[in-house]
């Protein structure tokens, strides 16, 4: 049998047959502490190649390092869920010779699996393999939990190569992705800055206006007649996601249920819900701290699932299928519940949707948290600058001054009420919000198109034009 | 999101468009306890269908039931990997309209990833199911452990149902197939009969014949070189296989040895093992008795794969590429290594390859245990009935007279005679054997084809024609 083990990278990439015009796909599973995607680059730009599409489930500050390949050439095209940092600056001002194609979790294994987006090589960033090839994620100086994110592409993609820094001598127990779907793997010294990859503790907001909007957003949960026995969760990882986490775990211990499921990127909060008993499982596509990346590791019930699994809308059912709740931000939500996280009211790009419309798509409660004003803008406006999901899969938005419930959703309206929640028309919500900031100045864009929004379902749905 | 519980397997069925000409698919680790494709059968039936195609990974006497299908119509075509009993007999006979196809454990993976062998409808017998639908095969009362040959089919198949008599209210913790695989979940009163699914305990051969050929084939590994730390191996449930284990394990600790892993269908001998620390893992494609399901269940290192990742030769890497040794057993052997386990020497299919043939070519060292002389008809013959596996992939003949090198192995020949086994000429074993049997009348095989042979690449190999 052929030997899997490649010293370098650039050997790697050379016996994958790397050429000009290649798409290479990344996770992003080690955040703002990988080396991977930008020593991977640095070879590919060492061997002259130009015209690669980078396909990262998603893009941090630290991948600044592309920003001089797409300079030169060697990168034309990227593909993510999710991008921040310098290199989302340099696009958002037109550095890109074509748009960047945002997808949301879900959509991007939706992709894979039906060939729309087709990768020739997924490097995979991997905490630990054995003399098999076998990877995981939970062991290792560079442990991250989870690589949810890097299973579609290592199902589907024509190469595979495992970069590590951690070679276990004995086979692993834990299986993340199995050798099968691996053709070769890369010893080298670090592939990331633990410090960047999980932080040690993510610690709960102290913003008043940020803990009252949890708290009203788990008056609205406890008010759906949503949370009984088996309920299913989702929240992100903001100060007031992670903050309603506090507050639910009070509901739950005093009304003694017993939930289902914790769902999406998995944090501390879920980790002692799930060891104290309060929910069956947590699945887990990605890790956010050290807690989580211990959990899984130590813990039967606390699964690893693939983004397949997660989210994707193709797939015979998703995790997001079955949330009851899911709470999500937002930098804008407009008059028809549209929201939008991919750019900010300026039109830079400064995220994107990961799970957001996938969730919310799938949550019987979808639930927006967001004060009603950030920086001096409000977050309630007209329309969205960029759509990333759609208003008739958002039922509620939760602000500091008022909660505004869909129109679609009468039902629940009517319930908050008979909670006596403060619940107001989102116009009142928007009028408030301008008559604190003032009418914001209409900002006006470039003409070139540097990027591509994709709804989970594969539609296109939006673009985003350069700044000016 | 609709609901996945369908009442009975009809309805699924009816769900999934069940129409004449289709293949269905089935998996054996329930063994000769499997009520789910003769249920499934019934259901099919019943509802008027012809034409089907049943591919079950293996088909053991409980599948008698199927006979009166054949004899109805309904089941017009066979897919499988070894079939034995009533079912294997009419087949022989000649009742099939179309030849069986006979595949390995890792060429079915291989023609349904390429698509040579397209499932309309996986019906999964599943020993535990949750409320998203998620599988194990570990719980519940007809658990069975890895559930590794189902994989491929629910990965690949267009429409999925899973039959569980094990509907677990929490979510489960271990998941050998995830609901994004799952289409429908039916719950009927009772998947199998466990008596038949795992021997509560499979003892060792009293048998001295079977004990010596045992402590030769350990004897030949010992020579081999190949027994150091890091030590893969596969063998058999059969007599002299299971007993090998005994001696190999024994040697292993005299020599203070670390293997790396035990592979194939597991047995309480493989777990000992495990438990002693004698080897890194158990990788588990199916469960042979109870000690092997109670320890997948608990233990991390013995870790549960699928079928591609077991033997399939498009894979990426297989895990029998990785074996030092596996001893494997025959029906016959002939001068050129050939193996036959499909046919007797009649012409009456009695098996398959199962992995037979993957595990040949997958190992440094194969080796073929089999006494010279069973029912007064010889092992060792000039040329075998039925083609399984090529002598090419085959290193040694191990019998109660002596021990065949492969003429292409002339290094092992050497190591053995240096370590004093008794080597001697496979044609010399042919000659004794026909000295103890005389030489058999040749058979005379009816005109119609009922079996095609595939190799585990893909290529037909041989023919099986009805018996007289």
């Amino acid at each position: 049998m052929k030997n899997k083990f490649i010293a370098t990278i650039a050997d790697a990439l050379r016996q994958c047959g790397l050429a000009d015009g290649m798409t290479l796909s990344f996770h992003h599973h080690l955040r703002n502490g990988d080396h991977v995607v930008n020593m991977t680059m640095d070879a590919v730009a060492a061997m002259g190649i130009k015209n690669i599409t980078v396909a990262c489930s998603s893009l941090f500050p630290v991948h600044e390092h592309l920003v001089q390949y797409i300079k030169s050439g060697v990168i034309t095209g990227i593909d993510t869920d999710y991008m921040s940092g310098p290199l989302a600056r340099a696009v958002s001002e037109g550095l890109l010779p074509t748009p960047v194609m945002f997808r949301s979790h879900g959509g991007r294994p939706r992709a894979i699996g039906e060939g729309s987006l087709k990768i020739d090589i997924a490097v995979i960033a991997a905490p630990a393999v054995d003399a098999l090839g076998n990877i995981n994620g939970s062991e290792g100086p560079s442990a991250c939990g989870s690589l949810g994110y890097a299973m579609p592409d290592a199902k589907h993609a024509r190469h595979v190569v495992a970069v590590t820094d951690h070679l276990v001598r004995g086979g692993l127990g834990r299986v993340s992705i199995p050798h099968d779907q691996v053709d070769h793997v890369v010893v080298v010294d670090k592939i990331g800055d633990p410090a960047g990859i999980v932080s040690g503790s993510i610690s709960l907001t102290r913003d008043p206006v940020a803990l009252a909007i949890a708290r009203s957003a788990q008056a609205v949960i406890r008010a759906s007649g949503l949370l009984k026995d088996g309920f299913n969760y989702q929240t992100g990882a903001g100060g007031a996601s992670l903050a309603a986490s506090i507050f639910l775990q009070e509901d739950m211990r005093a009304m003694k249920l017993h939930g289902g499921f914790l769902l999406g990127g998995i944090t501390r909060y879920m980790v002692e819900m799930l060891d104290e008993g309060l929910f069956d499982n947590v699945y887990d596509v990605q890790c956010f701290d050290l807690s989580s990346v211990q959990s899984i590791a130590r813990n039967p019930r606390h699964v690893e699932i693939s983004a397949d699994t997660y989210a994707n809308p193709a797939s015979k059912s998703a995790c997001v299928d079955y949330l009851d709740a899911a709470l999500l931000g937002a930098t804008e939500v407009d008059l028809n519940f549209n929201v939008n996280v991919t750019t900010d009211s300026n039109g830079n790009i400064i995220g994107g949707s990961g799970g957001h419309n996938d969730a919310a798509a799938g949550a019987k409660l979808t639930i927006i948290v967001a004060p009603l004003v950030r920086a001096r803008l409000p977050i309630v406006v007209d329309k969205c600058t960029t759509l990333t999901t759609r208003g008739e899969t958002v039922d509620v938005l939760v602000t500091e001054r008022g909660i505004a419930v869909n129109p679609a959703r009468k039902d629940l309206a009517d319930r908050l009420r008979d909670a006596r929640l403060p619940v107001c028309d989102i116009a009142e919500l928007h009028e408030t919000a301008m008559k604190m900031t003032g009418k914001p100045l209409p900002f006006e864009h470039g003409d070139k198109v540097v990027g591509t929004v994709e709804y989970r379902d594969g539609t296109i749905v939006d673009r985003i034009y350069a700044t000016k």
